[in-house]
């Protein structure tokens, strides 16, 4: 059985200055990959005619299929859709079910249909048009020197409703695929060079068509089993077999055995123990919550948070003393210890996370660093505390101080 | 003046089957866009032979400047340093200075050091060696056919360490470059298409050198001049006076006159009028305070956040009625316009946000559907309410609240 190779290339200026991070290729990948198609190359390049069919005419060769996104909205910055046009040799023409979109679009929103607004239903003739269910601009199939190229706006959700809705069914109809399996497991407290030495005969031992990564990633260190083969069942029992092998050689420091976030990890505990948390929150102001509740049904076992910047907040809402944060300070063990107790009292749960710390740029003392964290966790009448140490910046020491105060409340629920 | 152009490319695995989400592109975008250089091509490559040496070909055809991250880890799977040992004709060699890193490191972090730890002090005798005070692999400046390239870890907070120590200032003293100049403004209520058609003639008269771009972002719409010209002063001067230009068209619609988040616009507004402020906030979770506080120095306007997610968090800390919920649902006006009451009193502060809505995929009905969000801006006695309807996912739905409800009380407050 063939592997079936993909491209992604996006196009746009936005990404090639830096004003837009792209996270439409993460997205497209993983659906590739489910189906079986393996990313070899993902090119970015500018609203550049030139740039552009450099781009499709290199990865024509590299790839079976070219994905392509960006480009194709309503005003002159964006060439795609021409570019494409003159690329496949084909002309303008209309398409009545995008220009009936369009023109429900508009009515939708009570707006008036300009001319670019209809211009957004021209499509090239040569091209198969797929229609876009979320926005004005369709996506278009082309064929092409035996490769598949298809043009999908930018804009995430759209792009995400014509890949789901039609471009991966396509595809599967068209391409008999390998398998290709990942299985990814979680650690924590141990760095990537001693995991690597501990499971050095594992890997040296794997079979050549299964692969292994080490993903450090928030101060925690994901292993991801990627496998390649053309039987489904044997691959998946083979990569099975191997992931077994890994999990019980790194089973005193597992944290997950998917390939999930720390919020997802916590909320499968928290909903097994049929507990409820809160938290209190001052430097990370809310970005534990939220990644709490970024889960669907989370409410299931999250109540709600106290986010205590200033010294009245903890005070008030919280019950933290006068006297404790005028003697030790806020970011210190006692504060932090009394704004768990005051978010357990307050929330009515029966565990939380606290965190006071210093999460730069300034406000660092010589005793008290940027970087330095206060995390409690715990239930009532048995709170532990932890001094964490980062050494980033601001939005990494934020970041690393949520999944470290989730991973503390995990290990507290899981003794 | 030579436009000097740059090529970067990720290296990982991890990049093509979308574990991870390429946030180093955007960054390195930016610093090199800051110092005159323009970034024509971004590729990702997996962690194989073949296509690195691929990349490095195309893209040293490509650009003067080739940067490179990933793969330079203490594990199996990073091989990048060999392969670009051999590209680029050399042996490995111990470096000094780097092993003198590896060992402190170690003994700053209490552990033993691994013959894999040492190993990452080996680098290419023809490599000039930039060493990384974040981490153990150092980076490597190398040249061929004319082409600077240069290789960095893939972790974010060592690769920003070396580019802003040391990568930007050697590229600055390599080329002379010319200024590359970008302003954008943000607009809020006005479609993409009709902002197009009001701004039509000063875009068609734009000279030749500067580029109009449109952002549609969150339901707001950033433009962006992009202005190339030799000389630096005069470009500027050039620049602004196109910018004063499009300013003036959509005055009426202006959000901010630069490239900032509704959080740093917000924050603004709130240091000039010296106002404090809060947020009660259901269905974002702590989205809407984590954005305000990701901020340096919000804490000056920030007090805190109430989260309430459940009924009995509304009621308890918030002080909603009873009936209020029982009768009309925590989505509805009479609950958001309590919550925002309750967080103006609970956290002693001058105005609030408050929402509370449905962001799916499940909790809909045909009444409320997934996305209906009812927000609350104001102050003590002067709480506005409004009904909005996204219709996204519910990732997207908790973005959109955030910055409609962060837009709403910006509108307020300038009122």
């Amino acid at each position: 059985m063939e592997k079936i190779y993909a491209s992604l290339i996006t196009i746009g200026d936005e990404l090639l200055i830096g004003q837009t991070i792209d996270t439409n290729s993460a997205w497209m990948a993983q659906r590739l990959n489910e189906i079986g198609i393996w990313i070899q190359r993902r090119v970015a390049v500018g609203d550049d005619k030139a740039a552009i069919i450099k781009a499709l005419e290199e990865e024509g060769k590299n790839s079976r299929i070219v994905l392509i996104t960006g480009g194709l909205g309503p005003t002159a910055d964006d060439i795609t859709k021409p570019v494409l046009c003159e690329y496949f040799g084909g002309k303008l023409v209309q398409d009545e079910a995008a220009l009936q979109n369009v023109l429900q679009l508009s009515a939708m929103r009570g707006l008036p249909v300009l001319q670019r607004n209809l211009d957004q239903a021209l499509v090239p003739d040569v091209a198969t048009i797929i229609q876009n269910k979320r926005g004005s601009a369709p996506g278009m199939w082309f064929e092409k020197g035996g490769s598949i190229y298809v043009s999908m706006p930018g804009v995430p959700h759209e792009m995400k409703g014509i890949m789901e809705h039609d471009v991966t069914g396509m595809l599967q109809a068209r391409f008999e695929t390998p398998a290709l399996l990942h299985h990814t497991l979680i650690t924590a407290g141990m760095g990537e060079s001693f995991v690597a030495e501990r499971i050095m005969d594992f890997e040296n031992n794997l079979p050549k068509h299964i692969k292994l990564a080490y993903l450090p990633n928030y101060g925690l260190l994901k292993l991801r089993l990627t496998s390649i083969s053309p039987d489904k069942q044997s691959a998946a029992n083979e990569l099975q077999h191997a992931f077994d092998t890994l999990k019980s050689l790194v089973g005193d420091i597992l944290v997950a055995e998917k390939d999930v976030t720390m919020g997802e990890v916590l909320g499968e505990v928290l909903k097994a123990k049929k507990l409820k948390v809160g938290t209190a929150e001052s430097c990370t102001g809310g970005k534990i919550a939220s990644l709490i509740t970024a889960i669907p049904g989370s409410s299931a076992y999250f109540n709600g948070s106290v986010v205590a910047y200033s010294y009245e907040v903890k005070q008030h809402v919280l019950g933290v003393q006068a006297e404790t944060l005028e003697k030790h300070g806020a970011v210190s063990e006692k504060t932090v210890r009394e704004m768990a107790e005051g978010a357990l009292r307050v929330l009515d749960v029966d565990c939380v996370m606290a965190v006071s710390g210093i999460m730069g740029p300034d406000g660092g003392t010589e005793e008290k660093p940027v970087g330095s964290v206060w995390i409690a966790v715990g239930g009532k009448g048995k709170i532990v505390t932890k001094l964490h140490r980062f050494r980033y910046d601001r939005a990494r020491n934020i970041d690393m101080t949520c999944v470290a105060a989730m991973n503390e409340l995990r290990k507290w629920l899981e003794l």
